[in-house]
């Protein structure tokens, strides 16, 4: 039984609110139960230094916790003056995962930066954030084509991602912050719209898994991210 | 004529949505106008390390934008390692002002942070971070009273805030961000309930003032702060 | 009764000796009893990036206190690593307040800073800084002129500071740092010689204040520059 | 056909030098090819403050590239003032994996400290790192088993990691620095002895895979962590 | 000939004003021609950490440069976020001279911090901030004795420092900035009164010199201390 | 009778091992005894803004001590987020060393940096990695020369340094870390092949010394070297 009380295939009620800020040229608050995050998508006419002349634009992430997302207060990372490892490793797989559905020649030279603002965690903060990074992205990249400035679309595909774990022997789907402090292990999984695996980070926590478990996983998040498409394509028509 | 339309003495729209975040003690999201602030109020057993067996408690605020609560996106103060000084300065302002109402003997050996993150700007974010700091203070010394970890009520008074400024010549009430590039004088007032002043932070840009001015500036604000007191009255109900 | 023994709207002995240090193109050592800050001005034929082109130049303000400059020994910011709140806030009104008798344009594009760094700290620092800072930039700007590089003069008027407080229900002058230490209100005024106000910042500490005493405060800062302003006067001749 | 001339399932020659340095309770130096590394162990008689009093001892991994162990020389972390999120990335996974086959209650309240110093670097750093890590670990322990300061052996089982990709569509193991760059997906696994799974990384660059390419790759890494198991057992004796 | 027209072995005046702070235990103003130093000894009833329940005291240095010291203005290091490696080099250099005459038990649990600030800069800073760290240390001292609170002396000898340097092939004494901008070589000597060396620092620029060389200037800087400790001496009387 | 059962006058065994590492363009791992430096040479053609268009090189070098390269470990640079004064003030002394026997003009518009990386420490790390960087330096050089990217060698003569000290009253020779930490009076010599002198860092630990003392200690010190010039001469053939 899971302290949720959901069966294992069951995933949290998952809500995007689009345009939640009226600056960004993409936004949306994505909702995967009580964990909240802000999404947007800032467009720049600016590329990294390294890319210069290279003829290609650049899709980054950014991630932060606001201090009290959480059961607890922590402190804030720009008066602690450094980026926790654990945030900048959750940045570095939101700019991943987003480039991989993304042409970065068609996108042009300018930079698209998607802000994750974790306003209330209740597990699962990384996936949402890689979840509604799509929609801001989707939304800022119709609003440049909308305008002209983009002729091709520079994005590919759905990008989606969803986490799993193993509770007291049992794969189960989209862990709440209860469900994960005691699961035995933890799985992040970022997939493709059309089966295709961008990304896995599976790890032992205590237990470990063997082959079984780990495809167990794999398709417990197939059905996970097929429930988050079909969130994500409501919320941007 | 001010960009917004309105009259000289007239705010904009101000909204408070109590309970924002689940895991704060106490918590607001505040609006005036399209200015939004997450506010919330954390309690921790523990005080600072000057403080220690003294008797007394501790409220302290602190401060952020969201990186694209802007029109354009400003970078993000974790990733570039420090605070700026416009928030240090704000974030000292907020913790100073809730103080002046607040009887640290009474609070006890704790510390209550009131964190005030910009979600959207449009101008007045800091005053807006004091007005709904007070709600989110008042909430979570309500329930530490319901619970009965307080027993008298440290909180000795409303306190809001609003800025004013010279437009064109006319001193105007409440000025957005269009208002705010262009006024000649700027001015933020925290005031107590009762008639009291907490602090007066008045700078001319441009153009300067004089006591008729910095007066004619006060009086506005009375007005407006009125108005705050209000609306957190209701919020608190 | 004070503890200097001052009448309530007596200052302390102002002393300004100029050219303090050979290098800088203006400098004073400026004296409010106990309290000496040696401020320098110093001519860069640079400007700030954002500046660039825009046929403007810049005069800005830096502000610290040497470690054994107060009472007990404080750290070195250098040592920490980083400047404080109350530091940032201070250089941040210095140069506000001395780019508000400036104009810019007049001066071309080159950059004034103004170094304030506190020899002795009794009370009052911040107005000493910029009381001084401005016989400092008036020094540096007459080299500038006497030399042919500055044709008009780009300095409007003189500025000056001055902090006032409540001690014990009476408004006085001039706060040294045992009245401040027990001051009920402290507020610090930048006037411009002629009436115009520049900036007020006031604090209500423990007690709070009211229009009648804001305006009290007021006209005692006024009593107190014009003072400020002879010295200045005297020094630059 | 692999840059390396390699076949698709052809480690790289694998030497581990034990007792590289003399100050260490453990030390080796591991060779994957032309890759190596200085893993140190070092045993402290104190934990960190979150773990005091729990009765529990803790590993933790730190890693760092001299500047000149890549083709062209990385500025030093110790000088830009702050670690990558690359390094922390790794630092996190060295001593979650290290932890994985670790009974941290058996460790008693010590700390144990794996250093993985690149000393030069052809792809594979964090593996082999972590291959490297468990021989230092080991040979630090049977040191306090050997001086009697611990009674029963904390460590569990062997572990060990490397890496494989799809390279021009076929699943390769263990890359060199110039497969790496031309990988279509790569991944990195941390296995332990007995067929347990510890950790999964694994990221498309470019391509994608799905659930076959995902268990070619799992398989591939379980030939590799073999052979690593035998010459750690080797190694150790 | 010099481009100070002075003899090679001839020195600039010395002043030292004693007092020139009022907070701190000891303080004076020295300077060697235009070079000015402020040096204060602050008293603290405490010690750093590695040394708590040794018996032991400990004095340190600390070393700055106003920003406009110098010819140009240099960044402040407040605002830089960290302190050069000269900065650093030199205060180590403070601290181990000053230790050099002082018997840390006889200092009792206590430490000293000498603050040497450069008001003006001249060439020869590092020596003339050691020189008038002794006068700052024994007043300090002198009023430690006098209070009772130290019984028996722990300062147990004079020290003092200068530079010297092989100008156009001729060794000089205390070198001023255009001579030590043009020197070949550079050194610094710590002497103790009595005969004995502390610290030498010897460094060719450009040119390099023999044993001969350093002997010459070894001698030089012998006369030069002894003019040093007549002007300490007549200052602590 | 030293620690080490060496007669006064003896050095360590010293070995060269020249092309540790692959990439660096020059490399060498130089033992004294147990101290063992890995020093390489890393070639850009690039040079410091400060020197652009000046038709000249530059020389560099950069110090470090892995953790646990000492007998307890001692915390990471990078982790701690800055260089201590004794890495700055090594590294200053490395760069300034190899510059002193570098022709820059000769060099042309490129930087060469010498990256001094203690795997083990024992006494005399830093005369170990300046002498042990001239090999990195010269092998580098060579490799220009073959290539034809320099037609001119800049270096002009080899330089070397070595500790030396004043153990129980004896002046002795190449100071191992037992006797470092009990020695009286600890100096390093870097010396040019011919007899110059470039840099004597020569400090009091505890006891002092005079003249004849700081002679002795020169002596030996070339005695020294020139083991070490011959040392540098058989590896770099």
């Amino acid at each position: 039984m899971r302290p949720s009380g959901r069966a294992p295939d069951e995933m949290r009620a998952i809500t995007i609110e689009t345009g939640f800020t009226k600056h960004a040229e993409g936004s949306c608050l994505i909702s995967f139960g009580d964990t909240r995050v802000l999404c947007t998508a800032s467009v720049e006419e600016r590329i990294p230094p390294w890319l210069r002349g290279k003829g290609s634009g650049w899709v980054t992430g950014e991630y932060s916790m606001l201090p009290r997302a959480t059961h607890t207060r922590g402190s804030r990372e720009a008066a602690r003056g450094k980026q926790s490892g654990r945030t900048q490793e959750i940045q570095r797989l939101i700019g991943r995962s987003l480039r991989a559905v993304c042409d970065l020649e068609k996108l042009g030279e300018r930079q698209i930066t998607l802000d994750c603002d974790v306003l209330q965690a209740d597990g699962g903060t990384r996936t949402a954030s890689i979840s509604g990074a799509w929609v801001a992205l989707r939304l800022a990249v119709d609003s440049l084509m909308k305008s002209g400035d983009l002729k091709q679309d520079p994005i590919t595909a759905k990008i989606a991602a969803i986490s799993c774990g193993i509770h007291q022997g049992t794969p189960v789907l989209d862990l709440d912050y209860d469900e994960d402090s005691n699961a035995d292990a933890d799985a992040n999984f970022v997939l493709i719209e059309g089966g295709q695996i961008a990304e896995v980070q599976a790890t032992a926590e205590g237990a470990t898994y063997d082959e079984e478990g780990l495809l167990r996983l794999l398709r417990l998040s197939q059905m996970g991210c097929a429930e988050i498409f079909k969130a994500q394509e409501a919320a941007v028509q």
